[in-house]
């Protein structure tokens, strides 16, 4: 048996848990779909609303320089991903960033019509590429395929490989750069979706030399709830860089007024409308966490995790099934269990003070988060499970009933 | 003279005025750029932040109800514009919801292939609008003519007609229900863009029989900097609405997690990706200042500070031409005033607190908030403006530096 006072102890993400806001008498395994909350967002968010809104008023565009904070949280999350300076921007929500890179690939690649995507990927990446096939109408088509068919999906009819590095459901992690070099071979456009690796894990865009990536803000980065969403486009498709959404702050020269669209330079013509300045005042906060942190550390802290409680799990809860490959390189930071009352299951365990979530049909998943998360909670939290297990007490209709979000 | 005193002691304002935070030794006639802060937007934050967000985690998606807080907010605004319930959703920017709108307007018109717009509508209208006619390629075509000729203009080939019913830079107000007839007699969908209408005045968007409109929430609404933005769409246009940004928030039974995109019911297929519940929140808490405002008698006030502040600018600045048109029913509740170096004696009034802001090329724009500015306040900018003209105050190096936003 681990010596779990003594992980503790030596763990130098003690640090940052410091810097986070946890109510007590929770365990908190859920930061997979909303990050725990940065202590310095509320100082953040009290300074922007009471002095920079509020006294400042409109001239805190200039004094703030409210006009460039897409870009600079962007330079904060690039460092997590291996994006190299000015490739980023935050910007609108995962969803119409992906819009926005769709199109641009397609636009990239015109002989070609199809995109490729895994069957199983995040609903909404589907959704956006079947919409933008549907209304670009020249028989573009979305094809999903299972993960181990994807390179050999890439046909000559195939423009862009979508795909999201870590799915959301198993945990299961893609070879990004394996998979972008296939790509490359085949001359498809890669675009990854990386809501499920910001911040959880090292992400080397620059390296596996993908095209075009997204992801969401309030994951693994904390930055609250719906927060902004960022976009990357290489080095090399930022000359002459045109998305779709052609909205008047991605122009070259907003403040001219002038009738006719000319993107910005850059990674700017990924802008669109005005920037929520509150929300991503709070993520700028929350990316403060991240100073000084080494993620190939943090990713060594969630394998330790992984391990302590997928074998206290085992040991403790027999009957739940292992959804998440066990091999490091085949997965992210998160643990899935498959049960066939999962829900009522993790609702027993919220009531016990245990947070995760439920994915249909069958998904128990729990976030391991090394920011925030001691081995002493993860080890409880499998505890606490098996007893659930063990006792049926996730067996009561009130666990059954489903709440309008799961 | 009008008794100044007498009209802010007579102001049934001055209790919405209390319900704003305005910093000492400013007079604030911007708020039709970014609308003064809310005091309850304060308190509100603080409790988003540390209890919904820190102590309620994921779980207030369900206990805070934050998946429904865009049509929670949305009816807010509905009631401000002549919305019926369930017409109106909060959702992204002002942008992204043109694109939204416009597509599904041209998807409805097939056989149409032109959008007609003003000359000098905001550019961000025009940019989506040429956007949405570039992508979809179809022989699409974005046609901007001057206001005297828009009804000429809508001719058989017409699908859409994208109308700002308050322009940005002269304060014009366009005919709302007769252009709206006109193009209706034509069998062209309108669209109305209401950034400088929502907030402002009574609008009534049932009333005229508008088919879409789409409007911010960061100026006359008070939402913050960035505040997500809204779009309607008729009721006669609920049934079956689809629009292009297939996100998985606008899909019925979002976490059901289905592989094909099947969109909600009603308004609710305009979300797209998770709603910024930070911003979103505080445009809430913001719309608390419109309970129980008349709307008629808020623009009755504006009149009379339009009447005040221009009597006062024609007799101690007459060098300044009025280019909004003095006729309440063709006008906004802003007034512009165009000078050759407008840039200069607009920084010259700032640094002599009276904020307004600067339009290519020669624009002075005030905006007159009723909300939260007394008579006094608003005469007293007058006589500001006028030293500032009569002295040469503004011919300073200094103001003409341009700052990255204006």
């Amino acid at each position: 048996m681990t010596d779990i006072t003594a992980l503790d102890t030596a763990d130098p993400f003690a640090r940052t848990r410091a810097l986070f806001d946890l109510p007590d008498g929770i365990i908190y395994l859920d930061g997979n779909s909303l990050g725990a909350l940065p202590r310095a967002v509320k100082g953040r968010m009290a300074e922007v609303v009471a002095t920079q809104w509020g006294e400042g008023l409109i001239r805190s565009w200039n004094t703030h320089d409210w006009i460039d904070l897409p870009g600079r949280v962007g330079e904060r999350i690039a460092r997590l991903i291996g994006a190299a300076p000015q490739t980023l921007m935050v910007a609108d929500s995962t969803s119409v960033n992906l819009f926005k890179v769709l199109v641009t690939a397609l636009r990239l690649r015109p002989g070609r019509q199809v995109i490729v995507s895994e069957r199983g990927n995040f609903p909404t990446d589907a959704y956006i590429a079947a919409g933008v096939a549907e209304l670009l109408g020249q028989g573009h088509e979305l094809r999903l395929v299972e993960a181990s068919e994807i390179e050999a999906a890439l046909g000559d009819d195939v423009a862009v490989l979508l795909l999201t590095e870590v799915n959301y459901r198993t945990g299961a992690r893609l070879d990004m750069a394996g998979l972008t070099a296939a790509a490359q071979r085949a001359g498809v456009l890669t675009i990854w979706d990386l809501c499920h690796s910001a911040g959880a894990f090292p992400v080397d865009l620059s390296g596996a030399d993908a095209d075009f990536a997204v992801g969401c803000g309030y994951k693994y980065l904390n930055g609250g709830p719906g927060a902004p969403a960022f976009v990357y486009a290489a080095p090399r498709h930022l000359e002459g860089l045109r998305q779709p959404l052609t909205g008047w702050l991605g122009h070259a020269a907003p403040f001219s007024f002038a009738e006719t669209y000319r993107p910005a330079a850059g990674i700017g013509a990924m802008r669109v409308g005005t920037p929520p300045v509150l929300s991503m005042s709070a993520l700028d906060a929350a990316l403060e966490v991240f100073d000084g942190v080494d993620l190939g550390a943090l990713r060594a802290k969630a394998d330790r995790l992984f391990e302590l409680f997928t074998d206290e799990v085992k040991r403790l809860a027999p009957e739940l099934q292992l959804a998440t490959p066990s091999e490091p390189a085949r997965r992210g930071t998160q643990v899935s269990l498959r049960h066939p009352e999962a829900y009522a299951v993790m609702q027993a365990l919220i009531e016990r003070g245990v947070i995760g979530d439920f994915r249909e049909p069958d998904i128990l998943r729990f976030g391991l988060t090394p920011l925030y998360l001691s081995f002493a909670e993860v080890k409880r939290a499998a505890e606490i499970l098996g007893e659930v297990m063990r006792t049926g007490a996730w067996d009561q209709p009130r666990y059954k009933v489903r709440a309008k979000v799961v």
